[in-house]
């Protein structure tokens, strides 16, 4: 981790990016005119090499990203795939991933799960598969840097804090978030993390993953297949979320705010090197909301 | 609306209810055992006659209703379609509609997409179909009425004050929350509500839908459709969102906490007969979370 004691996002929002906001008139409580900020929504449909995907609702930044982490969380990309080429058209609001062979992704597309998590298109049974026999590494998490990355991360100026009803994924190392997506939903800002880790061939093993919305049975699933031993969140559980965890040795922490959380899995993997009595509550500006996921 | 002025809720979260909520033992920040209520998450597998359509992550609550609202919400079931039975089995995590004559549902089966709401199978293209040449009816609004439904629906006991982690969608008629939905998928509690009303047969002309959930350009979408000329919610807005809204002439509040709310269509349709200075805030005990939706 020497290289990275100086640097803490390797992406970070950029909020004040054109397209990604827009400025609303409208009336307030109290009859007078207001403006306000609200995210941008726009379609984006992925394919894989000459077949039509899904279309998904996004912000609109990394398309690519969006595109590559979608696929790769869905089973449709190996990570030994060679991807030759991945093709935005901004007009079309289409990005095309091509690959060196075709992939065995039709018989998927017959299975499809609704899950609580946004996530239209979801081979829920692929991935349970997928973690058959999965163990993952056995990662040691400081509470020092869980507190870390906490107060860092609700500092950081993001389209959350500026126009709000967005969500939020953090990829982690040690008290360092490396790279922060958001999206106006959850499982794009989860995807576009994976697909920079595919894409840059990093490893989860050693990261932690912080995000804004629920821990709910997909969002454990995608974090282990992704690799990563530890899954951290402001808000609540669900009771699946917690097993499937518990299965496959993750650590889970909810409810983190302030100097309060729980963990409902891998607790004996936590190491308590911080005394949370010292651990400042949230300033009410940057607390952020979000226990609904 | 005599007959309704003794009621209140004609369907009100059972938090109670045994098997939507488990306690699962955890460590909190000071290493003390802790019990955390986290609510159920399990499959539910719909079927419109023989063919099987979704996959949907639920409490488990009002199968039937889910499955009505998700089929009607999808364009797969029309208002005048006879239901012949609704068979939930509980074993097979299986709820099947049976309808008098097929559906052409099959090839919008072909077309899927992914939005910021959970909505797998969401064939967004009908969606938006259904809504060319959609008119809703002229509804005034009085504030105070937004602020009386948003006291009693904050007030009630529910799964989200008791586990967290979850959506509530409640169908009201002036001051009276009538059918108070919850799930872990916002867009299942949707649905729960749009089933109950195609299984009573019961308009959605005078009705205001609130939502804990943002409003995205599809929950206006499914608010339009289902005929409910006016939607509030506590959390943010999407452009797209606001965009559908004032073309469909929905009247649309958000950020509704407290005194506090934006109206960013719809806002001459709102009869300002509440005093915004003698609102109370929101008890921080009973104040929602979820601004992210």
């Amino acid at each position: 981790m020497a290289q990275l004691t100086e640097i803490d996002y390797l992406i970070a929002p950029d909020p004040d990016r054109a397209g990604l906001t827009r400025a609303v008139t409208g009336v307030d409580h109290d009859g007078q005119i207001t403006e306000t900020a609200v995210v941008e929504e726009r379609p984006l449909t992925i394919f894989l090499n000459r077949r039509e995907i899904v279309t998904a609702m996004t912000i609109g930044d990394y398309p690519d990203l969006l595109a590559l982490g979608f696929l790769r969380n869905q089973g449709m990309l190996q990570d030994d795939e060679q991807v030759t080429g991945v093709d935005f058209d901004e007009e079309l609001e289409t990005v095309v991933v091509r690959t060196a062979t075709e992939t065995d992704y039709e018989d998927k597309l017959n299975r499809k799960t609704r899950t609580s998590g946004c996530a239209v298109g979801t081979v829920f049974g692929d991935m349970m598969e997928g973690l058959a026999g999965l163990t993952l590494p056995e990662l040691q998490v400081r509470t020092s840097d869980l507190y870390a990355l906490s107060a860092k991360i609700n500092r950081t100026p993001s389209l959350y804090l500026q126009a709000g009803a967005i969500h939020g994924t953090v990829l982690c190392q040690g008290d360092h978030p490396l790279v922060y997506m958001e999206d106006v939903g959850r499982h794009n800002a989860v995807d576009k993390v994976a697909g920079w880790m595919f894409k840059t061939g990093t490893s989860g093993a050693d990261k932690v993953l912080y995000t804004t919305g629920r821990l709910t049975s997909e969002m454990v699933i995608k974090c282990a297949l992704m690799g990563i031993p530890a899954l951290v969140s402001r808000s609540g559980f669900t009771a699946w979320g917690v097993e499937i965890a518990q299965q496959v040795g993750l650590t889970l922490v909810g409810r983190m705010k302030g100097r309060r959380f729980v963990c409902l899995a891998g607790a004996e993997r936590l190491i308590r090197d911080a005394n949370p009595a010292q651990v400042a509550d949230e300033p009410a500006k940057s607390a952020r909301k979000g226990a609904r996921g």
